[in-house]
């Protein structure tokens, strides 16, 4: 299957247009964040001893997703003034980069005598942002002057790395220019990016290269040869940008080893080592993925740049594999982990989404610095390492290149977001409720006869398709049902979204005699500040009674459930607890921590 | 009320002389793992930089309490060798003494110029447990050696402190001098070290004096003045020691308002921040007490000293109050966290007493060095900072001291330990199955009509008292039984023991939906070696099955629950689970760990 450009589809109506007017919010507010702590300042390369916003390895990154969300956003609406800004910052690019093609604003400046000798340093990351940024605004703009700058930067790493082998290391420390490389080779057809990408991934485990002293070669995925690694390791956000570039160039070389390690990798994540938010990286420490069924909620890591990293890497595995089970695992990280890691104000974010959060534990530990790591519980407007916002900014800015994918003229409808398409001339119109609501309304207006495939997504219990208003009853294969459309025609999809209460493998030990509450593809969670008289953690589930779903301005479709709980005086008794019925109030995960501080949870006792 | 002195007590025959038994193992033990480290060497302070074993200031107090159990020890039975092995320590303590009365091995060798500048380095806390060893040595012996020795150091202590005032500090950094002062006074009846104890109660929290950096004043309970100071608060084992000194100033003052503090903290101890073995302190971090209610099962701090300080202040507390309460509290302690302390063969100990073991999240941090605090899940034999160890031994050798109180002609008994007794001339000759079964004969001879007051305990239920076998109906006042005696009388009681399901507090979270297994005051644990089929997290206690008790010839009383298990075999599932009936082996949970290494739990869902 292959991608259907962003030029090629718009968003026009619906939750996602009121996402993406939110993220012109949230890209302002990071362009500020940013210009104060000196990102941008740093590609001038002025900065000096005493100066105040010292560069950091990581900064150019943080520029080049902030202006790779920017082409996206200029992909969707001329903007002159976003433009010039993003020209102007491409221009000192240009200018900073060296005669024989290196760039990277921190080394060049702060450490010239360090260059290409320090693995966990991000180099080779951030000049993999660069190229992402380069080949987007490229496609925003027809503009080549920042392709050319990073071609050239390309041209230069292959010598280093490929030819010469200069390098005082042969892989990167952080996975990224494996995958950047790949959409370098797609834009330029240069073969020679293709070779390297895949160079970088085959490499990668051959040998014992330098991690961070007493880290361990799972950290950045270097235990094993990447053909050999069959579970998802170490830092999360390292491990699914690699996974990503690994089945890039799997799919592209047709290599069978590397798709298969592809392929149990996904099994092992979604079977065994992510949460029911799409979430992964359970630990702090590391970063990292830990072991199978350990998901722990109040500690849980899941950084939103993890969840982006797994969209990614699902969204590659669909175009190898037509199976809808890739875009379940998109929606099910995008309405939750993802959506979670930005306030709905755009404007601050969160770094890690767990799903519980304990605020006298919380506040206890920082009254008396308890040396213990817990997930903030505000959202902030920016980190000092701050991947999350500009990796959430250009995921928003480029939802449209989720929706659909093709293959000749076959079609496939991943994700119900209304949206306009053109693909290879077959234009589609779709209206969408969702995620609120299951009923979806597209129009297809095919060049040539084509076959629509539709997503019946995992959440899926009843549902009507009809097709020009006649009822249509097709196959399910590979979770998608099939329609040939040869001429104009309306397809409607109303699914039946029901609350869906979910149950943990009993290996969760987190999960134990607990469920979660859900309705499509949204986790639902309850808040203290909704909830005032219960404990979230000792409330039960009451299954014999009846659920509502309610609208709400703020927090839109909230959930009404009935619970049981108890009170008791002592601390330790032998009276069975008594239990008492109230209800429960909860509003769709992704939108916790938005008013006033309270406890929060996912996961409730039955 | 007033102490039976241990030197009137003898435990005979039972539960508790099989531990005397094993004791004398874990003595020996003890001793050979300290003249391994060094720990006896540093008395003669040769000690030079290039020698292993460099000395520590905790040393003098491991060695203190490492004689305080041998004396113990030769109350109970003459041992020439064991007696000879203390008096040639005695001989190097008294022959290091500084002239003006100073001891300390560490200060004196290695630190001369830091002699009482440091707060935080436990120069107060080791000569209070040198006090409590000469104390002990003294009444097991007859010989005032080293109580001579102490007494010097204690007018030392008196003239820096409390008349010239001349130290860097006011009050130590880890309590413990006040209620060894105390003892001396009690054993010398010089009212000057009634009243410096009573000076280092008064002046804590007067002021602010230096903690380790950046860390609270909660931490060694300065920050308030003692009086004032109405829940426990951090360091657990510096809290109790302080308490316990506050209870003994208090009752020997009579002062209302350090009794009030003292009744005040043991309510909160004992209705929210406690476990149900007895453990306190829940947190590594500092080692300390945290907030109410917040007591996790598998980070559980529960240091074996803070289950003995416990007892030690109830102990105390009991004296000022004739209440069965604080005797219920010592057992629950004494029976679960305190004998969790020491394996079954007496050779190794916990210093940490979790109410839950995950084997394979420990392997995994361990493997992966995960900067994550867990307590150990195998006891060992010595420890860098070993003080659980010698404080067990002297807790096992003086457990005579817990089993009776006197107050004229009242006798209140209340540990149902085997034993006999000799109180102002009554003599009490105690058979007592406990802890496996509830029927104990009491042989009274009174010298004077006399009342006995039963501890009637909080886990009691059915229960019969026959007197010179006519079944005998009391009033239960304070939780005792008042029962007259004015000649030699046979009292038997026979508490049933059923099987009693204990849960805990709506508040405390880790306990939510889960039950814990009881029988008299024995809280019952699974391992995962007894359960190899099922998940202890997930398993549900069945009520509505029928338990069985059985006897085992390693783990003794062991418990057959009906529970219910799951299986799952997708990640998250719409199918409401289904149960199956199987069976849970629970083991008495101080007898943790004695076997191959698996996981354990105190808490079942239900």
């Amino acid at each position: 299957m292959q991608e259907v450009l962003l030029n090629n589809v718009k968003i026009n109506q619906g939750f996602f247009k009121d996402r993406q007017k939110t993220n012109l919010v949230s890209l302002k507010n990071v362009h500020k964040r940013f210009l104060e702590t000196g990102r941008f300042e740093a590609l001038k390369q002025t900065w000096k001893q005493g100066d105040k916003n010292k560069p950091h390895i990581f900064f150019d990154s943080d520029v080049a997703k902030w202006i790779e969300s920017a082409a996206y956003v200029l992909i969707d609406q001329k903007d002159e003034e976003l433009e010039q800004l993003c020209d102007s910052y491409i221009d000192e690019i240009q200018a900073h980069q060296e005669k024989d093609g290196y760039f990277n604003s921190y080394f060049s400046h702060i450490a010239p005598d360090k260059k290409w000798k320090l693995r966990m340093e991000h180099e080779l990351y951030c000049a993999g942002h660069l190229i992402e940024a380069a080949v987007a605004y490229y496609q925003a703009t027809g503009k080549d002057k920042f392709l050319n700058v990073m071609k050239k930067n390309a041209d230069h790493i292959e010598k280093v790395f490929k030819i010469e082998k200069n390098a005082a290391f042969v892989t990167c420390g952080h996975e990224e220019i494996e995958l950047a490389l790949y959409k370098l080779y797609k834009v330029t057809k240069e073969l020679r990016y293709l070779s390297l990408a895949k160079f970088f991934i085959d490499e990668r485990g051959q040998r014992q290269e330098e991690v961070y002293p007493s880290v361990d070669p799972h950290y950045d995925q270097s235990f094993l040869p990447v053909r050999k690694q069959h579970t998802a390791e170490g830092h999360s956000v390292r491990a699914l940008y690699l996974y990503s570039g690994m089945a890039d160039i799997g799919k592209e070389t047709n290599d069978k080893e590397l798709i298969d390690a592809c392929k149990k990798i996904y099994e092992n994540i979604t079977t065994k080592r992510m949460y029911i938010t799409g979430g992964v990286g359970s630990s702090h420490y590391g970063e990292a993925f830990t072991y199978d069924y350990d998901l722990p909620n109040l500690s849980a890591y899941t950084e939103t740049c993890a969840a982006i990293a797994l969209i990614m890497f699902c969204d590659r595995m669909n175009e190898i594999e037509a199976n809808a089970k890739y875009a379940d695992t998109i929606e099910r990280a995008l309405y939750n982990n993802v959506l979670s890691g930005v306030s709905l104000d755009g404007k601050s974010f969160f770094y890690e989404n767990p799903l519980e959060a304990d605020v006298e534990k919380y506040d206890f530990n920082q009254t008396y610095k308890v040396k213990q790591h817990m997930p903030i519980i505000r959202r902030q407007e920016v980190f000092d390492c701050s991947c999350c916002p500009p990796n959430l900014t250009r995921t928003i800015a480029s939802i449209g290149s989720l929706i659909y994918k093709y293959d000749k003229q076959d079609i496939f409808i991943n994700q119900y977001i209304s949206s306009s398409a053109d693909i290879e001339g077959n234009l589609i119109e779709m209206k969408s409720d969702m995620p609120w609501k299951g009923k979806i309304n597209i129009k297809v207006s095919p060049k040539i006869p084509i076959k629509i495939f539709l997503r019946i997504p995992y959440w899926a219990t009843e549902y009507i398709v009809t097709v020009n208003q006649k009822e249509f009853k097709g196959n399910i294969q590979n979770g998608y049902m099939k329609i040939s459309v040869s001429e104009e025609s309306i397809i409607i999809i109303d699914f039946d979204m029901p609350i869906r209460i979910v149950f943990a493998h009993n290996k969760v030990k987190a999960n134990s005699g607990r469920a979660a509450v859900t309705r499509g593809p949204i986790v639902y969670a309850a808040e203290g500040i909704d909830n005032p008289n219960i404990d979230l953690k000792d409330v039960k589930l009451d299954f014999s009674g009846k659920s509502e779903i309610f609208e709400n301005q703020f927090t839109k479709y909230n959930i009404i459930m009935p619970v049981l709980y108890r009170e008791q005086i002592e601390l330790y008794s032998y009276q069975v607890p008594e239990y008492q019925k109230t209800s429960l109030k909860l509003i769709p995960y992704f939108m916790w921590a938005n008013r006033e501080r309270s406890d929060m949870q996912v996961w409730f006792l039955y």
